[in-house]
């Protein structure tokens, strides 16, 4: 595992659980935890239970004894490390966003298409893997919201209304990329794409940043940080609202804000067709909405279906119905999806093609906003191979 | 109408609105309201627009231009003005509770069993006509829970939360009777029954009064009414748990209160059955839950009925779905439903006997809880003209 | 009254109700309802407790006996009458939306501003005076919420999903102006303004219809018509999505749908200000959440105010806590509000200007959708009298 | 680990998640877990990363380098397996109940109070640990509800519905000692006494078995277990009423049923206060209710609180604000909090005189449920030593 920030912990969870809650094909090894800092890598590999620890990324991907590369650093070095890692024959997984920007995509998701057989290159969309969000994408396939005739995503935070908030690095494009754009826009963006089977086809869209300036890092890091002396300025945006239309037809509304008060991790689909629709809340995450149109009048409303069910994507291998998951199951499910991948020789889902064609949605939308919130196409990827 | 306190605003926009909103055999009206006070009589009168005012029930019960006689005042006057009037020819409407004792509402259900043919007995359980409600009753009937096998009935409330809540009549037992059994006990006892179809045939239960001394009754009356000098003793319960059999077997649980801090009008019943439950809150008045045990499993959950549905009871007198109603219009549907009784020769429900077999249940909870909580067998009524 | 479709249902009950519940300063007469079927609209009159009917609006008008105009019929034919009405010296009411065009409400407005000292006229967005929603701007004017960052504002319906719902006047240009955008997204654009103090200075949006051809309307008319032989063309959009920003700075996500499968009469707002939050959903109309930032940090939350207290605005003069009110008591507390302006020499909201200030947000919204969804300002208004 | 049934996937989770979420003062090793069945407790082993697996608890606890011994076998055998560890000077964590009978429990309490300095005993009602319910618990002991009036609790699931669920050993009096009484009642007799600080003073119950003849069980075990030929009784209860007083002196209603269809795993529990009112329920595990009286009026209301920020007991050592957690967290901050215990010399709860004081409670429900429902009294517990 490449980098050991709050989303290494979420990986490093899901690498110890994911082999003792599912009977996997194969066993998994917790090998190496790779980060600049000596000493606190040496530190989160004791902690969360790695082998070992090691400062030079390089090296450890020339290492005949790793397999897989799991990559979970900022998503400026996405690109550089996930393509050596496959140039060097293994499996990668890489945090989301897949980079950020569109070329660095490209790269990846060609050096994923000329990688060697078998070698699987996944994203870490993990709220695919929410047996609720599952199950959401079951039901569309299904047929049981007929065609999908609105979509309605939206990702609402509150942790930058406080105007004291540091100058973390997720607030500067150069490390982030973009701002509630790349960071949760994205989200929505790949689990609209995912439930519908449908790809966003064209966009129109603003952004904004609300708070110009924030109180410069000090001690810490990432959302924890204590402000030094000194103020910034902030580089990406706090909202994102646009609108998608999809390849099938339907109109999207997408909003992603860290402006949301009171919100705290609050991302919401709705799909709406002409038999049904279906909603899910990550806040409320063991639970999904179905409306049945086809029902009887008098008996149609939306059903709560709480997703604790051995019949439920998932859930079998955990606990008794009404006993509830949490957020780092997602994490749990994406490591045995992917290890089983691998020893069965599929390939796992999103693949980067998925990933880059999140990142052309969020680049188009800043294309958008730039340009007066006109519509701007998404044109589909030509792979470097073809 | 004899009385003019809260319940009086409540019927008499049931009278004032029915044949407005619903297309009614006969037309009515608003004759004469009664009251001691001939002042407030006259001014509640303009108020709420009925022709005159009187002070003298006797009189008024009298005339032959009355039809119908809607009985509004405290428990304990309830026997003699609803007796007098089946025997004066009148259609009588009660108010619930039917009366304060099990032989007041003995002799209401036996003059009512006397009465000429024709004349109709209604007791003012309203709550029966909130459209999720019937539509509750309605769903059992057809089977949609199976058969029945637990009930949880609770109706809790906040407002004698506060200790210098005044000693209004609804605190004094030669007025009311009893205290939060009676008063809201009283009403899930006659929904549980009505419901299910089924009655409560058995009781154990205990009472109790939280806060024994309160501020006398200044200036004002009812809820809303000031507190004088000095204090006096509550006479009747603050609380009411008690469990209840059902003729069919099920058990019910049963609670009342003042005393449930920040509900203010929660009434909730869950039937529950071995092919489905529903569930109504009295706050969410505009809903109904229902779970269908006969769905596939994966998509088994509480579908959340929004009852406004052309298709669905009295709603398609009023507004698009989606539009709710509130509170008085159980009282419009009450006068709607008499009217159409009356008119339809038909006998509306609840019946005098009804409202006894409430009456007797509220009288063996107080026998129980007076025997250290051992069950009491309610014993069915045999009419005095048998 | 001049129309008596379901709006004019509506309005009755407002007439009927507000001096029977209200203490007004003046006593209402519901003189006549005005129709162009004479029989259809004497039976209204009979049903709704109007005294006479009449078939000639401008005659009523001009009646010494008439002091209050109260115009429900479709937007086309707002102006005319209106504008007529103020001439004559009448009050005037007005359902929303103000008119189909512009230039239409321009013209009202200015005949509002021209209209003799002490006449008055006001626009029906009813919603304006639900509890919760008055509530909601009192807590906003308070300082509540702190500076508006962001307000998300959607109403969706989904009586659309049924490709052969019939083409009623409200899919037809000519008389509704717009679909869902004139109708229902009027309310939330009002609403906005209405809560935040703020105007909405530019918006980008699209609208769309997503089912082009419906059935010609058969026998009724309306949301309850049925179908005739043939299909004819929908002129008027089914959604409408939109982003505008107020004048104070914040961006507002719109979204009017009448395609949101399982959503009845969703109308939801949510204004995140820097000290907290505020949310109303109107088919939960008797709550209101709010979100209090500078609470203490383990306690902070959505907070669930049931609208019920003797506390809370209007509330008052109806029932006791926990007793709900329903979609109807806007129009009581519409006329009683509209009575006491009239009687007290004030001027009621909203204002034929403030009306005017929807329709032109409307009309840049169509702008907007019809330029590829760059942002459109909206200019205030010039009265014609300065 | 004694024991590894479904309980033993639990607290393998939360021995194996401690150490790695937590900074713990020593470190943990799975070192042994035992069963009857070699080849069942080897895979046992493997799967849920225990060093080694056994058949002979006696051997294992005479071990010198077992430090704790965690017990999760049918309730039957926590007595004889606890005392024996205690006298051979281990720690030990007993799932709950503590026992079947109050005799057992009594030993049990008897011989943790008589081992030696240091020795640490804990029954496992880990849903204290829900960050929820300790915040519950933190709040009315800092005065948020004030006095104590009133309590609810409830625990409902639905999972014997189905009359062809098979006989599992829980439906069994030898191995069970009771049925929903004793499985879920001692969950929300323990969260009462836990959260309020006060003791269970007298109840007054029924209970009752609604399906008395249930499939043999074949092949599996527990919830799982498929039915093979024949039928056998159950001999426990299926539903337990009751209600109880605190030594406080509020009065609280208690249901436990495995029959209220829909519900999975639906504790609740909501305490009144004369300052306030608290709500828990366990399907909604991240979230806390709270009614706070001493508010304004018009802003008073439940505020539901996202139990996940990290001011809030257990949450900073997990995810940002908003990332919820699950059932088997409970078993992780039930592990840490031994082990700080055990390292820093202090005594963790519940202690097995906690557990001891539920089974009283659990035999007074059964007593008075076999006297016609009369109350019974609780006594305190003289330990033998005393």
């Amino acid at each position: 595992m490449i980098g050991y920030g709050f989303m290494g912990a979420a990986h490093s969870v899901g690498w110890r659980q994911a082999p003792r809650m599912f009977d996997l094909p194969v066993d998994v090894e917790m090998a190496v935890v790779v980060g600049r800092n000596a000493d606190a890598v040496a530190t989160a590999a004791r902690r969360w239970g790695w082998a070992e620890s090691a400062s030079d990324w390089r090296e450890v991907i020339a290492r005949d004894d790793i397999d897989i590369v799991d990559i979970v650093t900022p998503g400026d070095s996405h690109a550089e490390i996930a393509i050596a890692a496959l140039q060097a024959g293994k499996h990668v997984l890489v945090e989301k966003p897949l980079a950020n920007t569109v070329a660095e995509a490209e790269a990846m998701a060609d050096a994923a298409a000329a990688a060697d057989d078998g070698v699987r290159a996944m994203v870490g969309f993990t709220y695919r893997r929410v047996p609720a969000v599952t199950l959401l994408r079951d039901l569309i396939a299904a047929g049981k919201v007929g065609r999908v005739q609105e979509v309605r995503a939206s990702y609402r935070q509150d942790w930058l209304v406080d105007p004291e908030t540091p100058l973390a690095w997720r607030l500067q494009k150069e490390h982030a990329g973009s701002g509630a754009l790349g960071d949760i826009g994205a989200h929505i963006i790949d689990m609209t794409q995912f439930v519908t089977g449908q790809s966003v086809a064209a966009v129109s869209g603003t952004v904004e940043t609300i708070v110009t300036q924030r109180p410069l890092l000090g001690a810490g890091s990432g959302l924890s940080g204590t402000a030094a002396e000194g103020y910034g300025e902030v580089t990406v945006d706090d909202v994102a609202l646009f609108t998608g239309r999809l390849d099938g037809g339907a109109l999207v509304s997408f909003e992603a804000t860290r402006f949301a008060t009171g919100r705290k991790n609050a991302l919401a689909i709705e799909v709406s067709g002409d038999k049904g629709a279906l909603r899910f809340e990550l806040e409320d995450l063991n639970t999904l909405q179905f409306y049945d149109r086809t029902a009887p009048a008098e008996l149609q409303g939306f059903t709560r279906i709480l997703v604790t069910e051995s019949a439920h994507p998932y859930v079998a291998a955990w606990w008794p119905a009404g006993h509830v998951l949490g957020y780092e199951h997602g994490f749990v499910h994406q490591a045995k999806d992917l290890v089983e991948a691998i020893a069965g020789g599929t390939a796992p889902h999103p693949s980067f093609a998925e990933g880059l064609a999140v990142q052309r949605v969020l680049d188009a939308v800043e294309q958008s906003a730039a340009d007066d919130s006109r519509w701007v196409r998404i044109e589909a990827h030509q792979p470097a191979s073809a």
